[in-house]
């Protein structure tokens, strides 16, 4: 017999859902339309169901003893006290793996974690793996599989882990703002059993996992997360942001997920030397992702950034100095070639402020002048949308892209569009051309700072 | 005859638009569509043109002097070389105030400071007030006046002096997507006659205007601006955001409006000692906007949090501590009033995380709670909108509002839903009751760090 691995959770042969019901005021209800949402889902599902004697057409079992295929995959929703029962039903029935979506164990109190451990003793002995408890469930968009009771996300190339349900939940409502795709996500839970690196691992050898976001409150098995994460940085981006940094956030922490949060610093530390990026709060968090997902690095550090606003420059320079960057100094050829795209009033210096009339044709041919500089590795093509002269809300990012695909994107384009996140047709160009857009000079260059970190990172590699 | 003051500016009898333009591609005509957009319009308007002999089905004057009437605000729209003979004209005709939308002068070069001075002088003896030069313009949304090119906000009470035109733009975008509401705008510019301190005396006295927000660049009349500061932070909230912060942002504002950028840290000492808010870049600028339009400050320190996200309450526990905040402890009586109405699971310590499955009534009867609690001085009211067991996205939202106003509104309600801004139907809720919405635990934090700051400020001012 083939070794059960995480493999088989994202893509499991048969599934069984213990606490299906018809009652959408439940859980069991939740995940059980989630799954059956997709009608070309290949896993066979059974539902098991103490209530509901048919769910959405499909008639269910009273006992997972009762159903007479194989089970590879369980998930329970049963409440608290009737877990343990439930758990020696599926070691009965020889499944291979079970996610644990019911809360009320390490969580709550000491009695808790008892019981939680007693489970996963269980369960090991008899060689099932268990994701859990206190989880919303996994999914794996890419065959559309939603084993989870929260959102379906956009299908695309992250994948996730993270501790915290909801925030997983908030992440996706983000995502399918920012136009960006997710492809295996896991809700860890109280991570009694699968741990962190386990997911890694998996996500690493995942074909269609770009990019790996991580959400942590606790880390067990630290040195093992250490040396998976390492080995994994080479490969692939890994984003991480930590919860209950400070003396409050761990206790909150502490009553999420029931077990004292990691020390910050220790982590910070140890994710940075692994080359991980470390975010300091859920905003860099979801840049990093955009960024990381979209961006390849650049050659060099030299910005060149064009704008129609001063302000918009003023804020970006700021954030130069904030954040380390180097500012390209123009060349009199770069000068030289951009002056007939330009008013007489343009001063010709980075940041090169065109002002507010220049439209789509001045940042197609300015932003391709920086495209094919050689003093230029990043070109930051700003903009706060101008709402006179009959311009178009997204004519300067349409020339700003024209310029990057007509040289072979050879370097990262910056999109920034100062507070333009009301302007859909700015992430229509974004989605179909998959690329991000940054909304504040902040995110701008936080996300050039990754970009720099990240080729840095792989260049000591490649030496070392 | 009447002193000419700003509010003659914002409540014009007669404006001229010198450079008006029947071509859409002119800022001319920006201007002119911007005003004559408004049908009610009490001030009279004459259109000065070279080109266009009708505009919008109005004529148009060849000359300024060919107007018969009293002519008391101009804008000049004209080539800046034309600026001077056009204000020659302004003088001759005796017009009150000028505003200067041409740009070409002092934040090119020298001799465009020379220029700039010299017309000012020019206008001084006259007793002439000048606004710009390299400016949008203002506005006064009280009364529809749109005296710029840029757009129109949605009307309100936050009044605001920017020296960048186009942040003033990026800023309306955002308070479109805020709900909040703009009164009186001017952009300075170039800040050659009319200053910040000037706008800051009239916005004082200007009944619409509740809240202040002011972009720097370069500050001039430094000492005048920190005491009319002083003393209109007494009566509202002034927020301030600095563009030219560091040394490359400074290279970038001295392009911007022709002037070296201030010291950051004096600006920053001076505008807290008077009692501002200086916000260290444009999102918590947004947040502060927000924030102080819509919240009265508490009277204690006390926050109170609930939630049905585990993760969301770290995230708020970690900036509890950044911001230097106090979690109230819950008393025995209020967790005996909140008991009934959370499940079993639920601990009763604060952060309050009655899970993903509370719903409005949880969240009205445990607001309310807190409301009426007297260890509680500001409730944070946070969800993740649970896209599950078929709730409705607003439900929570309509719970804590209705908690909030049946108690009075005695305490802040700071409403924190994560990474929302996608649900429309919370923004209805927050435009019908006039209320922010915050959409990072950041975000949240520092506005109760700016209340919490507001209110020692008025205590201390009405103690000494």
């Amino acid at each position: 017999m083939l070794k059960f691995m995480l493999y088989n959770f994202f893509y499991p042969k048969s599934i069984a859902i213990i606490g299906a019901t018809a009652n959408p005021k439940k859980f069991g209800n939740a995940v059980t339309t989630n799954i059956l949402k997709n009608k070309d889902i290949k896993s066979e599902v059974f539902l098991i169901s103490h209530g509901s004697k048919e769910i959405q057409g499909i008639k269910t079992y009273d006992s997972l003893l009762d159903v007479q295929d194989e089970v590879e995959i369980a998930i329970i929703l049963v409440p608290a006290n009737f877990v343990e029962s439930v758990v020696d039903q599926c070691i009965e029935k020889q499944v291979k793996g079970i996610i644990i979506v019911t809360s009320g164990f390490g969580e709550v109190d000491e009695a808790g974690k008892i019981k939680e451990k007693q489970i996963v003793g269980k369960c090991k002995k008899a060689g099932i793996r268990v994701i859990g408890p206190n989880c919303v469930g996994i999914q794996n968009a890419d065959i559309g599989l939603n084993a989870s009771f929260i959102q379906t996300p956009p299908q695309g190339e992250v994948s996730m882990i993270s501790q915290s349900g909801s925030f997983g939940c908030a992440v996706f409502y983000e995502m399918e703002r920012d136009v960006v795709g997710c492809s295996k996500f896991a809700n860890i839970g109280n991570a009694v059993d699968v741990s962190f690196d386990e997911f890694l691992s998996f996500f690493t050898q995942d074909e269609n996992t770009k990019t790996i976001c991580i959400y942590i409150e606790t880390l067990t098995h630290g040195r093992k997360f250490y040396d998976t994460l390492k080995e994994i940085t080479r490969i692939k981006p890994v984003i991480v942001l930590k919860g209950g940094k400070t003396i409050t956030g761990m206790l909150a922490a502490q009553s999420h997920t029931g077990s004292i949060a990691s020390n910050y610093e220790i982590l910070k530390t140890a994710v940075k030397q692994a080359g991980a990026i470390m975010c300091e709060d859920v905003s860099d968090f979801i840049t990093a992702i955009k960024t990381l997902s979209f961006l390849v690095p650049p050659e060099g550090e030299n910005v060149g950034i064009l704008t129609n606003s001063g302000g918009n420059a003023v804020f970006f320079s700021d954030n130069v100095d904030k954040f380390n960057l180097k500012l390209a100094e123009f060349s009199d050829t770069l000068k030289e070639k951009i002056s007939p795209h330009l008013i007489s009033l343009v001063q010709k210096i980075n940041p090169l402020d065109m002002i507010g009339v220049a439209e789509e044709e001045q940042y197609y041919y300015v932003a391709k002048e920086m495209f094919e500089d050689k003093g230029i590795d990043i070109v930051v093509g700003s903009a706060v949308i101008p709402p006179f002269l009959g311009m178009k809300s997204d004519e300067h990012f349409r020339g700003l892209i024209r310029a990057w695909n007509e040289t072979g994107r050879k370097k990262p384009l910056i999109p920034l569009f100062l507070f333009s996140e009301g302007f859909d047709e700015l992430k229509e160009i974004a989605r179909k051309e998959k690329i991000p857009i940054f909304y504040t000079p902040h995110e701008a260059a936080y996300a050039i700072k990754l970009l720099i970190l990240r080729k840095k990172f792989l260049n000591h590699k490649s030496n070392s």
